[in-house]
């Protein structure tokens, strides 16, 4: 069985998909979900290019990774700078990743056209960057930038470009179809001939999908003899988006006799495409391979029974093999054990709990996530859910009402602020009601202000609480703005954060929802 | 250049996709277009499944087609009858259709554990169905069902299937890749072993997309000598879909020296898409190779001129030979070159207006999109703010103040239905002030309605105006619910849809000004 790295650039090229904006704190928790999966090199981004890039390389070297290394992306030196003299070699170093990618020309016409010098400076820039970079002790990856129509337009050029990278010691050439053209067997003649004219370097491939075949690409270059395949969850990136790097996971582990993650974690396929779209405010495409809800649904006919009868007739491979199930409904908490795993990773004891009320919290999730509920990044949420079933868990205070007011009047400049918002909540804490009003530019932020108004005197922790991310998606796209409504909010104290969700077809409702887990469960982690 | 021929089944294969449901004028609208844009064979259905069904190929044949031929989809024979007494290729025979499609068995264990016959029955019924249809003078395409398992399993029995409906004359054999889980390798093996063991017969190939390679094994497969490929628009069907017939066109006419529709025909690519997923009720995936919206969108900071100045080493075919465009994402519209571009595309001429006013715009968007706006996909916003500034844009109205109350009582059930939204605008269109009050689920939709009640005596237009879509991104995330709120919508009339985009710090008030715009946008194009 075959070792194949898998290198993700999810955070770096999948950025580039459009509607795909990260938080900070988003690309720090998946990262930490990657390494769970078992990804080999994490692509994080450019170290120099802004403050947000600048402060993710500062603060993912404090992650607990228990596999995953981080890698910075950047490019050779420039033409006519010595590699330790070049700004953005120097910044890939400070960002301190234990691996660093830098992208280099292979193709003569990008040289001369595109970077305006010579064939023979950009040989020295390859070989000056990398050996710079081996020389201060990182493991270097090499993304040889339009290595197929480079290798089609001048082999020998091509071919001299990427034996500088290996001469000068390259970790791994990773041959790059960058514009996303090329058919399989184009792939795999050039990566065979490639390997078989400089022996004993490691190999890498990245693809993307402008011809629709950005996994088959992959995959040939694999059978060719690479030994590294980068690609973005579900396939995010610009354009067409690159290789889907899931699947070519389940591929390799399920049909090429290869180990990538291996067949434990491959269970968390389903799981990690969920996580990471739902960070990108996005649903993982239904009729997406392996991972998709329909993925290995059937319709058109077939019966349960004919499926169970024979289903290598019907199935390509086992739903259960990549956290996916035959069925519709897909969740990773669909299956008791899962359910009771997560729970524990939440502090919260569902082994020795009664199946009654084990299968209690999995029906009420079920009837959650029909009605629009999605857990998947909610875990603050979803422990209150848990220990409300367990009976471990009364509510710190309960809503009488609320009301919201926004006033507007005539509209002014590129971003308008004449519009007000004022929040009258009633609530109850303990045996006493309070009515508390807030103000504030938003009606979710009135709101917000409120709520602490009123508890902050009892529960003063609230004031080291606070929100970090909102994220609002509209469920069913085709009833418009009567549409159901989920809030997703990220809160932090100084000792970490989690997520909460609220589902509604009224923002304002669904935000109020989140807003009261975020505290309610904020509060519960410190034992108050 | 070798003729391959293309057999769509978007109407039998893309029906089993979940969420497609056409009518029976759809279905002949499809044709119509198929027909036009030169595919040679269109599968209809299964002419005896439903009324509907009947009444397609009743109606299909007074169609003035030009080019393709109507195919029905149906099986061999059943077990133990005589071709000549079966029903099901009567009722094929009683189509009319002037092809007729079979699906027959040739994996050993269907045969005996799925059909429970044996394996000299499965080989009669094969030759014997294909021979009666031929009698009748019909084009035969057999579809050999899990012929790539089938072949794994058991070659020869799978050889012996093909063998006997080549015998029996069958025009065609379509080798099908039915549970979508075999890789380009594969296919090609069995397809090159197959053709070499029947020499003389014609092959085609149908296949899944499962492991993500539905499109790299179809050409797989005509590499090896497969002559007619089938397919569905977009890829759309069960599971994860069929292989995409557009982009296997595309991929075998650019790059494989094929001819399938032809060079002038392939530029109606993209409008075959969107005139298929538009009856589908969907939109073109904008990722989708070639015809996606993005498929030729460039960001990650390319400049226009370099695109312009190479263009091959960013784009892997030009997008007009695919009837697509290259499209500059504007959020790095900071070129006025690319603005320009963009305003053509939306039917504004910037070329000629004076330097100052195409600067002026610039600096107006550069300063929205530092405030938060995104052109991307708000072409409705964009087009309003050009005309604005070039004095060819008066406001159909103007709002005076709106008021907006959401009124929420105490918390039940999973989704939450017991808040309620009530919004009052006043405004003025043309010298006439209006007051409406519009009630909604949530607070946008109660606007909407507060709107289209205030303007639809002036613009009864507004009416077939449907808001199909509507996202929220809170975009800076450190500052919690009084962050800066992006809204996009995307509306639609029956000529297509625009997208707009409003930005505040106030949800409501983002809301509200991209529904102006979409209204407003929607009034313009129309010319009212």
């Amino acid at each position: 069985m075959n070792r194949i790295l898998t290198y993700d650039s999810t955070l770096r090229d999948g950025g580039q998909c459009e509607g795909v904006a990260l938080s900070l704190e988003d690309k720090l928790r998946i990262v930490m979900r990657l390494d769970e999966f078992g990804i080999d090199f994490i692509e994080g981004g450019f170290p120099a290019s802004n403050p947000k890039d600048i402060a993710f390389f500062e603060q993912v070297r404090t992650l607990p990774l228990k596999h995953a290394q981080v890698a910075a992306f950047g490019s050779t030196c420039k033409k006519g700078v010595a590699a330790c003299d070049d700004k953005g070699l120097a910044d890939l170093l400070a960002s301190g990743a234990p691996v660093v990618t830098i992208v280099g020309k292979t193709w003569d016409a990008q040289v001369t056209r595109a970077l305006q010098t010579s064939l023979e400076e950009n040989l020295r820039m390859i070989a000056d960057s990398v050996a710079h970079l081996k020389a201060h002790g990182r493991r270097v990856v090499f993304d040889a930038e339009h290595f197929f129509d480079g290798y089609r337009a001048n082999p020998d050029y091509a071919l001299a470009c990427v034996r500088a990278a290996s001469a000068a010691g390259a970790d791994s050439i990773d041959l790059c179809e960058t514009n996303g053209g090329a058919l399989p067997h184009q792939v795999e003649e050039a990566v065979a001939a490639v390997a078989a004219a400089v022996p004993g370097q490691a190999w890498g491939i990245h693809c993307h999908n402008d011809s629709g075949c950005a996994v088959a690409n992959t995959l040939a270059a694999v059978r060719a003899g690479a030994t590294q395949v980068q690609g973005t969850v579900g396939g995010l990136g610009e354009r067409v988006g690159n290789a889907d790097l899931l699947t070519v996971i389940a591929d390799l582990e399920l049909k090429m006799d290869c180990a990538c993650v291996g067949a434990e974690n491959l269970r968390q396929l389903t799981g990690v495409a969920q996580f990471v779209f739902e960070l990108c405010n996005m649903a993982v495409p239904g009729h997406h391979p392996y991972v998709g809800a329909s993925a290995f649904a059937h319709k058109g006919g077939l019966h349960a029974s004919a499926i169970a009868r024979f289903p290598e007739a019907y199935e390509h491979a086992k739903p259960e093999a990549v956290g996916n199930a035959t069925r519709m409904l897909v969740s990773e908490l669909a299956g008791k054990a899962s359910l009771v795993a997560k729970a524990a990773s939440l502090g919260i004891d569902l082994a020795s709990a009664r199946p009654a009320d084990v299968q209690a919290i999995l029906d009420d999730i079920k009837q959650r996530e029909a009605a629009g509920y999605s857990y998947e990044v909610a875990d603050g949420s979803l422990a209150l859910l848990v220990r409300r079933h367990l009976g471990q868990y009364a509510p710190r205070f309960t809503l009488e009402s609320f009301r919201v007011i926004v006033d507007d009047h005539e509209d002014t400049g590129a971003l308008a602020k004449d519009a007000m918002s004022e929040a009258t909540i009633k609530i109850h804490v303990g045996e006493q009601r309070f009515v508390a009003t807030g103000e504030g530019a938003g009606p979710v932020g009135a709101l917000d202000n409120a709520l602490r108004m009123a508890i902050t005197e009892f529960y003063p922790e609230v004031a080291g609480m606070e929100l970090v991310d909102y994220k609002v998606r509209i469920l069913d796209e085709n009833v418009g703005t009567d549409a159901i409504t989920r809030v997703v909010i990220t809160t932090r104290d100084r000792n970490g954060s989690w997520g909460t969700v609220g589902v509604s077809e009224n923002i304002i409702e669904a935000s109020w929802n989140a807003l009261v887990d975020s505290i309610e469960y904020g509060l519960a982690r410190m034992g108050k």
